[in-house]
């Protein structure tokens, strides 16, 4: 099932595509697409049964949200890339790293993306997002750490490079700077993924191709990350995991490194999860 | 004026402390004590007018919860004072140091805090909590920062040091266990705090005084760190900075280090601020 939110940022209403993808409203059977609904299986399954009678929504001109309202945290595994880690010179890290992003970051798939005040770094990560649907508090196995996992979405970790690296203290600075993670276009139900580990992630800055890369180069698969995740902090329905980049992004590249400006346009896209589109303004 | 929130833990009801520190109900004045409530100034002025005659509460028996609801994100600033500095080995920072807990870590300021299965290294830290009020975003001066401010809390940044420092990655890892920020008991507003940078902060653990600071030593006073948090990301009224902690941790302890387990009972406090009350045990 393909959920997400359409409309005026802030006051989005849920919906989904069905399996011929039509849109289609939900407003009237839930308030909204949150970690209460992903946490209620009934709910889910009723959503499911009638998604084929639901009212059908014309998407022109409708602007789509994040596909996930009241988000509670955002955590974010870094360097959980192989080819990454390299690119960035980076030893592959011996457990996963963690740092986070505020909820308050996330906005629509196709909205305009800011480049901060007195950014010379700005860069683009395609990532594959996790979403909560069952609290995980010290799960015991990777095996067992699926059974948490509501769904999956595309995540930009858009990240400022100097106030990540070179501006002291923690890569949080970088890291959470106003519309700093475009999330969906939907959240795709677990069911519809049957191996997070086998898709292919790409992302092109204006039209040209960045980042080509597979979730089969995580070093931390999504199990392990939920898993691991867990035993430092309880995950509840409605956060989300940003599971980590592939290679290619611009602090990879050779100098004079091809940081983002105002004006660029990123594109990403995960196999099965649908695309974004953003272009970048200044701040 | 004192604001709270007091009933069961996630069913607070709002409250208020009036100048003669009789508990009075707000439930049927305002929905919550929230970032919506502190941005309102027409709301808060009549709260105020109207403090004398609101409801009396009994405290008898009655839960504390945490001071502020819907709390957006808490941003913390690490290695803020001079003494908490040289007690690490730590060089004082160029600039302010960032990292996150995530807002469902906060808890009542007297509720029970459990020590991380594993934990050998779980650590206190009081610190003066700033609630903002006013959208923060790329505040152009110290003086301009302070307006932004609608008051203060104590908190207790309880931290766990192996996870922060020895497993990897940011300090996050060590910062987002459950219950790991108590706050409360009151939001002070901001007119009741005359001068943040005169504030003494005291905590004891089992009887014991461990931390006995004032703001004073804060490298980077209150104005200057929302000033400079609001070049790197926007802040919203009910986001919360926990400013950075005095001397006196565990961590700066001669070995063996004294740190937390279960049983143990930490008491914190802050001068106009209140006082908080928590017994560990195991998660």
């Amino acid at each position: 099932m393909k959920l997400l939110r359409v409309g005026t940022a802030g006051a989005e209403t849920p919906a989904l595509l069905d399996a011929e993808g039509v849109l289609r409203d939900l407003s009237g059977v839930v308030p909204d697409i949150d970690g209460a609904l992903l946490a209620d299986d009934e709910a889910l399954a009723r959503i499911r049964a009638m998604a084929g009678e639901l009212p059908v929504l014309d998407p022109a001109g409708l602007r789509i949200g994040p596909p996930l309202g009241r988000i509670g945290k955002i955590v974010c595994i870094g360097l959980n890339y192989h080819d990454h880690a390299r690119e960035t010179g980076a030893e592959p890290p011996a457990e996963p790293v963690i740092f986070f992003k505020a909820a308050d970051t996330v906005v629509g798939p196709n909205d305009t993306v800011l480049v901060p005040r007195g950014s010379v770094k700005t860069d683009w990560e395609v990532e594959l997002a996790v979403v909560i649907g069952r609290t995980a508090r010290y799960v015991e196995s990777a095996e067992a750490a699926l059974g948490h996992v509501a769904g999956y979405a595309v995540a930009h970790d858009v990240s400022e490079r100097e106030f990540q690296i070179e501006r002291g203290g923690t890569w949080d600075k970088g890291k959470n700077c106003e519309t700093f993670n475009p999330l969906g276009p939907w959240l795709v139900t677990a069911d519809e993924v049957p191996d997070p580990q086998n898709l292919s992630l790409k992302l092109w800055v204006n039209g040209e191709l960045k980042q080509n890369g597979t979730t089969a180069e995580q070093i931390f698969p999504v199990a392990e990350v939920v898993r691991y995740v867990s035993q430092f902090m309880t995950l509840y329905p409605g956060d989300v995991i940003n599971t980590g980049t592939p290679a290619g992004v611009a602090l990879g590249a050779p100098e004079p490194k091809p940081f983002l400006r105002a004006g660029d346009v990123v594109e990403l896209e995960i196999e099965g999860l649908g695309r974004q589109r953003q272009e970048l303004k200044g701040a």
